[in-house]
Formats: structure tokens, C-alpha cells, sequence
């Protein structure tokens, strides 16, 4: 059983929205401010910058957002792109709360992106992918990617409290969805053994109702496989923080799973 | 990952409830009948027969709850008391769907509940208690027990088919409540390599909210610990089962960790 808090990252912040590419789009700090309050309300304890690969002015843009974003909240940011000077330059300005996401054995990112984190001594977020940015088959080959990636961030200087892994969920409507559903429990799981010391984990939640229409089904599956990734041991959840049952799902997961007989007895006796 | 769909025992049928007490004072069948067919319709996939310990008329009793029930729908029933006079007399009624409930390494049980199980070929409920009723601190004195029990029940003549245990879920107000579910987590995790065969096993859910006031509470707790048993592979949950919101986590866990698949794109593409 997890014994850490997990930790909830919204991952709204979505270049992909049409609201959010306006407010990119027309450098509206405002509307951007109002959308972390929104989401600071709703429990996020860390924003996710997904800018997509930002081909026209990314070191502008990233920086535009970063400092907008981080004057408007307190929280740890994730910065999500795969355009490496997008995510120096807003490294440069993310004043020590900047975390790189992210990373994994494809070796573009290994030359460009690996050396940052190295450089700029913060946490890196390391997806369990093969070298030719596909999903593997089972957790074995996801420890075993993990092992690789480790060696290689490592001899790079990584240090191990940087190294955050993320299993890499699939949607459930994928052939093999429910399996790798599975899967992921057990990689969490043997991680530490594997790697011989216990690294940060991630998981992106929202994946996994990927294409699916109906957002009751997709809330109804979230809260279920919520609790598993909970006593897996994943201590980060990165989610749409405005599904609400799932925000309370993972509160409650809290409770259960660490110091929470406290708040238990406060709330229920 | 458990492979295997969760089955759901109602353990609504409780001589403590006053509308069940009076019910078997008066030999009121069709009130019985009515109970059952509303569990029936809730997703009841078995009634748990709870009568106490039953001092007066303990096997015409039985004999009547058993018959009256039985007539009512097709389930596995469990003949949960520790009265074994009660227990004999609805074996000899049961017709081959009764389960008994149960079995602990305490003297007067395993000298007069395991011979019954034995004789009569029936699965028999196993709860991991020390010899002297307490509940074990963790999940090595648990698996200990589970061993020391098997080793007691098999040299009897129990078949591995009938010993279905049941890790003794404690109420999470308990001082080491939120401990003691992350042990029963590991137990049922590793029974089958300590055993060398994989159980049945079962859990009493409804024992994690003991004493707790707060309805609404009391469904986030249960809703929260359910998919993480499930996860770690339990088979059989015994629990209030007009607690929708809990039938319904139950039927999504089966979604997620069976072939689910199916069922899902059907609801959700």
C-alpha cells in the first residue's frame, strides 16, 4: 500500500482547447489567471503547461506562460512540450518550481532534452516508451525501459530524487487496454526493486478514457481505477481537476492510504 | 491484477435488524421472500444467513430461514453462526449451494465446524484469526495463520476448493485501521505463494465503516478501499448490497481487471 499523499497535477492547461489557444494566442494574462484560480479552487496542487510543440516563437511563448501562470499560484509547473528551447527558456525564468516533461529513451530527447534537467538540476518526468516512442507490451518490458533509462540519465548526473517515472497508460479501448490497465499496477509496484531506490511515479489518469464519449462512463472508470494506482503506490495523478468525483475519489484514497485516520475520526465521529 | 470477476454476497440478512428479527420470530416467509427479491434486484450473486448464535430452536430455526430462502432464488447461500447444531441441519436442507461461515483456528470451531465442511464436501469461510478470536497485527501473522489453517483443514480432508479465506477486515476508527488495510491488501496478494495454490477469498467490506455515523462517508470509504481489493485480487465481497454506489464500483472494477473490455466499448463507443 502507498503510504505518500498522492499528489493531484491538472492537466488542463491544454494548448489543444480552442479557449486556451485564444488566451495563448492573444496574450491574454487575465483569462489565463483565471482558469488557475479556477483550478487552484478545485484542488490542483501543480499545473501541466501543455504548449504543444510551439513552432513559431516557442522560447517567447513559454516564457509568457510560465510567468503568467506562476504569478497567479504557488505550484510546482510542468513544463510540456517536446521543443527543447521552449523549455529552457522557460526553465530560465521558472525560478526553481519547474519540473521538465518530459523525457524518455527516443533519442532526440536524450541529447536535447535529458541535458536540461542535468544542467538546470530539476525533476524530469521519464515515460516507460521504446526508443521508437511505442507502448510496450507488458510491465516487463516497462521495467526493463525504466532500468535503461535510469542508467542512461544517471551517467548523464541525474540524481535520483530528479527521476520521476511515468508507466505510460493506454486507453481502455485499445485491444489490450484493461491488461495494460494491469500492467501498469505491477511496474509501480516492482519499481523500487528494480531500480534499487524508490523513484517519484506519475501517471497521466485521463488517458485512460481516451475517445471515449460519455463523460459518466469515463468519471465512473476514472474513480475506479483511481484507488488501484493509489495502493500501487503512484504518488503523482496527473487529471482533468475539474472532474470532481475523482478529485474526492483521490482525497478519499488519502485517508485510506496514509496519516488519514485523523481526518477519518474529524469527519466521521 | 485479479483476473476474476467480484462477486457480491449480500449481508443484508442480520438477525440484529429489527425488521429480520421480527421476521423470524414470526415464521413471516413472505417477508423473507420480499428481502431476498429486493437483493436479487440490487445484484445480490449470494445471501449471507446471519442468525447470531441462535439459543432457542437453533436447527428448526435454520432449517426455516434456509428453505425459505432457498425458495426464493438461486444463489449460494452462507450459513453464517457459530452455533454447528444450526449449521448441520441447513447443510442437510441446503442442496448443494451452502457455504459455511466459518471457520478460525479457535479449539471449539475447528473441533466442531471444519468436521461439517469435511463431511457434508461444502466450501467453508477461513478467517484469519489467532487461536484465541483476536485479530492478527499484520499481514506475516495473517499469512502464518492462513498456512497453520490449511494445514489443519487439509489433514481433515478439506479440498483446496472449499477453503475460502477471509483476511478479517478491521473498521478504519481502529488506532492501526488505515494500517490494517494495506495489510489485508499484502495478504491476499501473497496467500497464493504461501499456499501454493491460489484461494478463494472473500471480505466482510461493510466491517471497514463499523461505528462510523456518516452515511454518505461511510460509501466514499467502501468506494475507495473496493478497487484496491479488487486490484489485489479478492474474489468475494460480502457487503451491504443496497449500497448502489458500491455495487456499482464493484460491477466497474469488473470492467477494468476482466474482459472488460467488451463491455466497455459496448457502453462507451
Amino acid at each position: 500500500m502507498g503510504t505518500k499523499t498522492l499528489q493531484l497535477i491538472a492537466d488542463n492547461f491544454q494548448m489543444t482547447r480552442p479557449s486556451i489557444a485564444r488566451a495563448i494566442a492573444a496574450k491574454d494574462a487575465g483569462a489565463i489567471r483565471q482558469m488557475v484560480k479556477r483550478w487552484l479552487a478545485a484542488g490542483a496542487q501543480g499545473i501541466d503547461i501543455n504548449t504543444g510543440p510551439l513552432p513559431r516563437e516557442p522560447e517567447k511563448t513559454m516564457v509568457f506562460l510560465v510567468e503568467t501562470i506562476a504569478a497567479a499560484c504557488d505550484l510546482p509547473l510542468l513544463l510540456d512540450t517536446v521543443n527543447s528551447a521552449a523549455i529552457r527558456a522557460g526553465l530560465q525564468v521558472a525560478a526553481g518550481r519547474a519540473i521538465i516533461n518530459g523525457l524518455s529513451l527516443q533519442p532526440e530527447k536524450m541529447e536535447r532534452i535529458l541535458p536540461l534537467a542535468v544542467k538546470y538540476k530539476v525533476p524530469v518526468i521519464c515515460y516507460l516508451l521504446r526508443a521508437d516512442g511505442h507502448v510496450p507490451p507488458d510491465s516487463q518490458a516497462r521495467l526493463e525501459i525504466a532500468l535503461r533509462l535510469w542508467e542512461k540519465a544517471s551517467s548523464q548526473g541525474l540524481e535520483p530524487e530528479q527521476f520521476i517515472v511515468d508507466p505510460v497508460l493506454v486507453p481502455l479501448t485499445w485491444a489490450d487496454g484493461p491488461f495494460q490497465c494491469g500492467e501498469i499496477l505491477t511496474t509501480v509496484r516492482y519499481l523500487p526493486e528494480i531500480l534499487g531506490f524508490e523513484p517519484r511515479t506519475i501517471i497521466g489518469l485521463s488517458n485512460l478514457t481516451a475517445g471515449a464519449p460519455s463523460a459518466s462512463r469515463r468519471l465512473a472508470m476514472e474513480t475506479a481505477y483511481l484507488p488501484m494506482l493509489a495502493a500501487a503506490g503512484i504518488q503523482i495523478l496527473l487529471m482533468n481537476i475539474e472532474h470532481r468525483p475523482s478529485v474526492a475519489m483521490a482525497q478519499n484514497c488519502n485517508l485510506l492510504t496514509t496519516g488519514g485516520i485523523f481526518s477519518w475520526q474529524q469527519v466521521c465521529l
